[in-house]
């Protein structure tokens, strides 16, 4: 890595909302800001714990037994398996860490919202 | 994970520097707060790379070629084994994310700026 990362400006490079872009890596960790906008679709991690920093706007993870409401510079990591699905009503920006190979919908039916690996 | 934890509130619960706090974990890596004053030591990490997001104030990660200089909103993922030196003037507050047992002051000698493992 040579240089700094500014992460508003990674996120000011694209508009699509639910597709990570990965920024940098972290030995084999891939680091992703995304644009949330919307429902996501319920699914957990059966490998890995999954990592949201909110960066700008609001953003509800819903659990099965809770929703948590995020903002910015809220922290929330996702325990391994735990179901979840993120939404936003008026958008977020977010920081996302997980394992190279992830996938974004888990261990959800592969659909629309099934993000490929894109770096920025 | 219970609830989202708040960076800026959990950087206001402590006033030293060079001491991170781990408040989260992800997998089998630490998610660290820490606040940084002045100049830290210069080390390198052979078995890792080393995360530093800056959440506040402004951070100089100092290389053998080059200084980075860090604001808000900045990434900077020192490579494994690459020999840095991070320094601020000002103050900065910093996300840190490593593998556990990773020793801040890395393959430096241990000294007064070597941390012990603490969690906020």
């Amino acid at each position: 890595m040579k240089a700094p990362i500014n992460l508003t400006a990674a996120l000011s490079r694209f508009d699509d909302v639910f597709r990570p872009r990965t920024v940098a890596t972290l030995n084999d960790y891939k680091v992703m800001v995304v644009k949330v906008k919307g429902e996501f679709v319920w699914h957990g991690h059966p490998d890995t714990d999954d990592f949201f920093l909110v960066l700008d706007g609001r953003l509800t993870i819903q659990l099965r037994e809770q929703d948590l409401e995020l903002g910015p510079g809220d922290l929330y990591i996702v325990p391994r398996g735990m179901e979840h699905c993120p939404r936003s009503e008026e958008g977020a920006e977010v920081l996302l860490i997980d394992p190279q190979g992830t996938v974004n919908t888990g261990d959800a039916e592969p659909g629309r919202l099934t993000a490929p690996e894109q770096t920025l």
